[in-house]
């Protein structure tokens, strides 16, 4: 169910967000979600305020620990005095506001921390997705004065790559037994991942695991001189154990980072992923736009009865767009 | 590893592969999964050729029993003469050729069987991804002449709507048990099951499963007169049995497609979505085109810099393309 669109007063939202209101927070945040015509307006305003935020992805399989992870980092995090932002992204759900996620009662340790922002985002279907909706949103929590946004996200299908594209620093979790390993390989996050933690650490073959990641790590490209070596971190999320490691481990790798230039480099790369997904949705509108005699519906139906073939199809309708 | 690549000979490798040389077939294939540029030529020489197939999606979460139910509807297939493809898409595998699945392993029973095509395809990471590579791969296979094509696919994230975008029917597995009610309404595959089979169905909850699935069902809109209420199956996959009750469910919806004028329409989505996911990698392709002078770069620098942001940014793309 969505509320009737209201006016959107731009400069007020964008001041109040600037001045850490939580409200005005969630009200940009919503109108990413909603794709809204006012986010124009709310980005131009916003751009000179961002790039300070530094941003953690957070990635891994159902069930190894990603919300007590994420809380756990939070506390730490809070104890230094940062401001915080959390996006939960579920890639899977398809419904607006992520409300079966349940991560605003999960994270209920921060839940009244008016220094924290915790926002569950459902984007799939959503114009182009995760790579659209997410920098969006973490644009509005840079904005608003976080020191760091943790974006959680479960480690299924492509949407670890695209979340790892976002970050300046991709965590990727594990936990002892469940043949993560193997997991990790297939799914590519060994690829992604800057930092391990290999959490829930007083189970059984937690330090197996450390060393099938040490293992799985050193067979690839990683060990050349100046490149950076993941670091394999142990937690115990819930007890918080485990937390400082995971700290100096994320400072060292920003660190890293900033000594190879590669921090502007990945935020450029971040900025080139969000200004692509933008021009896409336009592009894909115009491509299906009906009213506007968009050549897509008549060609396709050519395509499916075989009278012309898709890449002659896609010629006739990239002649008409560009 | 990839082999050099070998010059194309189109028309001889086209016709071979009409003449169901399986050997072509994989060969026609593999072009897809590299992107090769005589794609264009293959699918100008299949077009005409396309059409007849009868495309069935098949997706659950890990663990339901994809590979073995597959085997089942194939072998049923088989006994009614039919000559079958089977595509393994594994969106979360970034290795091409899919080699990490192993479903020509799986599926030894038809592995010699020549009026069977079995092939597994990884296609993160590939242009378009799963939007691009599966619909031309499926051209391929009605083009060699199969009466149905499988498509096989695990239930995460949001490539079970892609394929379900693909199918002509879609069937969505499930297992007693793992609250797999809840975790079908969370993925979203409740809305794109034509069929669902509960596999496995002589273990303990059954029964539960398929009232909770009746029920959620009945939840939803599909019970205004007219529309298509998905029925639901009990199978146990590895023995066989409930295979006549889902080939009947499945030969009940593609007669109410047929009645309501619905196949036609679904590929006609599928056609116009497999053209955008052509024209989109172009575009993108041209978009981040350095050596045409394209702008991305360029502005994704300002962008991450904060003198620009992301919607003025995409403007100047956007006119810079079209």
């Amino acid at each position: 169910m969505r509320r009737a669109r209201r006016e959107v007063d731009v400069p007020a939202l964008v001041e109040q967000a600037r001045a850490g209101a939580p409200r005005a927070v969630a009200r940009l945040i919503t109108l990413v979600e909603n794709a809204d015509p006012a986010l124009r307006d709310v980005m131009a305003a916003l751009a000179p305020h961002t790039g300070r935020a530094r941003i953690i992805g957070l990635t891994g399989s159902p069930g190894v620990g990603k919300s007590t992870t994420t809380t756990m980092l939070v506390t730490a995090l809070r104890a230094q005095g940062k401001r915080v932002g959390v996006l939960a992204v579920d890639p899977s759900s398809p419904f607006s506001g992520g409300a079966l996620l349940g991560d605003r009662i999960r994270m209920v340790d921060h839940a009244l921390d008016p220094e924290v922002y915790i926002r569950s985002m459902a984007s799939r279907g959503h114009l182009g997705g995760v790579s659209w909706a997410t920098p969006q949103a973490l644009r509005v929590l840079d904005a608003a004065g976080c020191d760091v946004v943790v974006i959680e996200t479960v480690g299924v299908g492509q949407s670890e790559v695209e979340i790892a594209g976002l970050a300046d620093t991709t965590v990727v979790l594990l936990a002892p037994g469940m043949g993560d390993g193997v997991q990790a390989a297939k799914a590519g996050i060994l690829e992604v991942g800057d930092v391990f933690v290999v959490n829930k650490a007083d189970r059984d073959g937690a330090d197996a695991t450390v060393r099938e990641i040490r293992h799985m790590i050193s067979l690839g490209d990683r060990t050349e001189p100046g490149l950076w070596r993941p670091p394999v971190v142990k937690t115990i999320a819930d007890r918080g154990e485990g937390v400082e490691e995971l700290l100096e481990a994320l400072d060292k790798h920003l660190g890293h980072l900033e000594e190879h230039d590669e921090l502007r480099a990945r935020r450029e790369r971040r900025a080139a992923r969000e200004v692509e997904a933008i021009v896409l949705a336009e592009l894909r509108s115009r491509m299906g736009d009906l009213s506007a005699g968009a050549s897509l519906p008549d060609v396709a139906a050519q395509v499916a009865a075989g009278a012309l073939d898709p890449y002659a199809a896609a010629e006739r309708v990239l002649a008409d767009l560009t």
